[in-house]
C-alpha cells in the first residue's frame, strides 16, 4: 500500500504532495462532461430533461451507466430490485465491500443534479482510481439506486423495507412500480433476495446535492450529514358549522377556516419556539363547502414535523396539540389530529464515517459543517444495513426539482474529492 | 270601506276587536298545509324536497301555483322572464298594484321554507281577503319569481338588469338559463318587455325566513328589514416561494400558506373592530402545489365583505388590506387583492314601509326589530322599481339552505298577518 501511494504522489507530481498530503483528485471536467451526457437521455425541445423512473429515457440512461461501468472494466448486475451494481474487485476476497452511489431518475420537470451528482461522481471515483492504477483491498460497488424519487424504491429493497402494497403505486409514467421493476430488468417475485444483511457492506457513503440553501447562504464547500430527519404526518380535521356567510353574525359562526388559519400561525410560532433545526410545516388545506359566500363548516390540513429526534419530533407535536385545544375551545370548532402512516423514523449517519469525511475535507482545504438532510435519500434506508456517510455539496438558491436546479462543477468535483479520498480512507482503517 | 271593516269585524267577533283593533288574521292552518302540499313536489324518498329551478318538479309545483291562484279567482299571467303574476282587481282602475311575493324554487339539498313561507303566505293573503270578502282599490299582485337561488333571476328581469350573457349559466339540472327560461314558458327572446318602469307599482312586499339565528336567539317574531346588505368578493392571492419543506429551514422559507392564514385572522379581527353588523368572510382557499411535504408557493383566498352601506364596506376593506401590507412584508410573500364583478349595491327598504310594518306588528301583539337582511332576495331587485318593505319570520338554529331548515307554523303565520295587515294599511294610505 505504501508503495502504491508513493508511486502515486510521483505521478501527482511534487507540488500536490508538498500542498495538499496524501489527498487524490478526480477529473473535474470529465466528471461535469458526464453530467451533460447523462442530462441528454430525456432532453426534450426546450432543452430540459424529463426523466421519470420506468420510462424509456431512465431505462435508456440505465442502459448508458451500464456500459460506462463496464468500459471501466466493472462487473455490473442487475439486482431484482433493478439497482445496478457495478464491482471493481478487491485484493482481499476475505474484505466486505465499500459500497456507494446515487439515483439517476428525476421527478416530473425536476433537474440534472439531484441524484445524477452522485452518481456520475461515484462513476468518477472508479475512473480516477483505474487510471491511477490504485488497488483497493475491499472490492468497491458502485449502486444506481432506482426509483428514488417514487419512494427510494431500490434502496428499500435492499433494506428489506420494500412491502408488496408499494407495486401497485403506479407513477406518472403510467407504469406501477411492479411493472417498472420488471421493466428495468428486475423480478418482483424474487424481490426478497434483493435484501442484504446488516452489516453485509463495510460501509456505505452517498454524495448529493443539498437541495437546500444553507452551504451557499453560509459560502461553505462541504455538509457532513449527521443523519436524514426523520417525519411524522398528521391530517388535522376542523368542525365547525358551515352557514351562510350574509346572515350568520360574526359572533354566531363556527368558522373552520378561521380556525385552521390560527392552526397554521401556530404550527409556525410553536416549531420556532424550539431550539434546533426542526421543521413544521402545513402544506395542503381544502376547505367545505369552498364557496365565498359560506362560512367553512370543515377544514382538512396536513401537518408534518422534520427532524434528527424522534423524541423532538414529539415534543413539538404535543405542543402544537395543546395550543390548538386553545384554539378549538376558543373558535368553537372540534381539532382532530389523525397520524398517517407515512412516518419516517431519523436515520443517523455513523460517527466515524462523519470524522472521516471531515479529516478529509480539512486535507483537502475545503469549509465544511455538521447538517442533516431534510430530504429522504438512498442513504436514510443503507443506513439500516451498513454503517453510513454522507456528504452534501451546495445546490444553488436552494432550490430543488426544478429544471432550475444548480451545483456548480467546483462544487461537484470538491463532493468528489471527499468522496474519494473518504473511501481511500476507510479502505485503510476499516475489517 | 268603513262599512267593510265594520263588516270584517263582525265576522272576527267581538273578542278580537277588543283585544286588537283593526287587525286581520289568516288561517294559520290553512298556511301551514300549503307548505305541505307545496314540498310534496319533489320529495325523493328520503322524505326531503328537491326542487331546483327549471327541473320536473319546479315545473309542475309552478302549475300548482297557478291553478291554486285561479281557485282564488285571480287573472294569471306568465311573463316572459317566467314570473308568474297572479292579479285580484281592485277598485279604482287609476291605481297602481301592490305586490308581493317570494319564489319556490330551492338550492339543491334545500329546505322547505325559504321562498316557500313568503310564496304561500302572499297566496293566503288573497285567500283571507277572498274568504271575508275584501275589496281593495289597489289592485293585488302576487308574484312568484323564478330560479331566485340561481341569480334572482325572475326580479333581476323585472328590475332590467338581467343580461344575456345570465342566459348561459347551467344551474345542477343540466339547463341553462336561456333553456329555462323557455322550459318554465317564458321567451329569452322577449325578455326586455318584462322591465318595470320605476314607480309601476305601488309597493313591493316580501315576506320571508330570517336565514340567520337572530330573531331566535333574541326571541322575537319579526324582523323589520332595513335593507338588503350589499357585498363585495375579491380574490386574494399570495405569491411566495414553493420549496422543499424538508430541507428549508424556517427562517428561509417564503411560506404562502402561513401569510394567508394570517390573513384569514386579520379579516375577523378587522372585521369585528367596526361597529355595526359588517360581515366579513373568507370561504375558499387554495394552495399550491397542496402537498404534505412541499411550502406552499401560492395561495388564493376569497374575501368577501357585506354591510348595508358602501361606504363601510370600503373603510373595512381599506382596513384589511392595510394590515394585509402589513404581514406581507413580514412574511416576504407578495399579496394581490383582485376585485371581482359580483357586487351588489346594498337596496334599502322605504321608511315609510318599514314604519308601517313597525306599526303592524304592535297593533298584533308581535316582538320585533330592524334588521339589515345579510342574504339576496328578489327584493333587492324590486326596491329599484317600487318602494320595498320586507319581512322576516324566525329560522331555527338559523339553519338555512339545508333540509333542517325549520319555522314553526304560528312564525310563518306571525309574519302573513304582518304582511296581510300592513298591505291593507299601505292601500288605505298610499295613492
Amino acid at each position: 500500500m505504501i508503495f502504491r501511494i508513493i508511486l502515486i504522489l510521483i505521478l501527482f507530481g511534487h507540488t500536490v504532495v508538498l500542498s495538499q498530503k496524501n489527498t487524490f483528485k478526480v477529473n473535474q471536467d470529465r466528471l461535469e462532461k458526464r453530467i451533460f451526457d447523462l442530462a441528454q437521455f430525456g432532453m426534450q425541445e426546450n432543452g430540459e430533461t424529463e426523466r421519470v423512473a420506468f420510462s424509456d429515457a431512465d431505462i435508456a440512461a440505465r442502459d448508458w451507466v451500464v456500459k460506462t461501468m463496464k468500459d471501466m472494466n466493472m462487473e455490473v448486475q442487475i439486482d431484482f430490485a433493478g439497482n445496478i451494481i457495478g464491482r471493481r474487485s478487491g485484493t482481499d476476497s476475505s474484505k466486505k465491500p465499500i459500497s456507494f452511489g446515487s439515483h439517476i431518475d428525476r421527478v416530473p420537470n425536476g433537474g440534472n443534479y439531484d441524484g445524477c451528482v452522485g452518481s456520475m461522481a461515484a462513476l468518477e471515483v472508479i475512473h480516477t482510481l483505474n487510471e491511477n492504477n490504485m488497488e483497493t483491498a475491499h472490492p468497491l460497488e458502485v449502486i444506481i439506486f432506482p426509483n428514488e424519487e417514487g419512494g427510494v424504491m431500490g434502496s428499500r429493497a435492499m433494506s428489506g423495507n420494500l412491502g408488496k402494497a408499494a407495486f401497485k403505486v403506479v407513477n406518472s409514467t403510467g407504469y406501477s412500480m411492479g411493472e417498472g421493476i420488471m421493466r428495468i430488468g428486475g423480478d418482483t417475485t424474487k424481490i426478497a433476495e434483493v435484501v442484504r444483511n446488516k452489516d453485509s457492506m463495510a460501509a456505505f457513503l452517498e454524495l448529493h446535492i443539498e437541495q437546500g440553501g444553507i452551504l451557499e447562504k453560509e459560502k461553505l464547500n462541504v455538509g457532513i450529514v449527521e443523519g436524514i430527519v426523520g417525519l411524522k404526518w398528521w391530517d388535522v380535521v376542523f368542525t365547525g358549522f358551515s352557514n351562510h356567510a350574509g346572515t350568520t353574525p360574526m359572533n354566531a359562526r363556527q368558522d373552520a377556516l378561521l380556525a385552521a388559519s390560527k392552526f397554521i400561525v401556530v404550527v409556525n410560532e410553536v416549531t420556532n419556539s424550539f431550539e434546533g433545526s426542526q421543521v413544521g410545516t402545513v402544506g395542503r388545506i381544502k376547505a367545505e363547502p369552498g364557496a365565498p359566500n359560506v362560512i367553512p363548516g370543515k377544514v382538512v390540513t396536513s401537518l408534518e414535523i422534520r427532524d434528527l429526534s424522534s423524541e423532538i419530533i414529539e415534543k413539538v407535536y404535543q405542543a402544537i396539540k395543546a395550543e390548538a385545544e386553545k384554539i378549538a375551545e376558543e373558535s368553537n370548532v372540534k381539532i382532530e389530529f389523525n397520524a398517517l402512516d407515512t412516518t419516517a423514523e431519523p436515520a443517523l449517519t455513523h460517527p466515524k464515517i462523519q470524522k472521516e469525511i471531515e479529516a478529509v475535507s480539512k486535507e483537502l482545504g475545503l469549509s465544511f459543517k455538521y447538517m442533516p438532510s431534510g430530504a429522504g435519500h438512498d442513504a436514510q434506508d443503507m443506513a439500516r444495513v451498513a454503517p453510513t456517510g454522507m456528504i452534501f455539496v451546495p445546490s444553488k438558491g436552494g432550490i430543488s426539482h426544478s429544471p432550475k436546479e444548480f451545483t456548480s462543477a467546483k462544487d461537484m468535483a470538491n463532493g468528489a474529492n471527499v468522496l474519494l479520498n473518504t473511501i481511500i480512507a476507510l479502505e485503510q482503517k476499516l475489517d
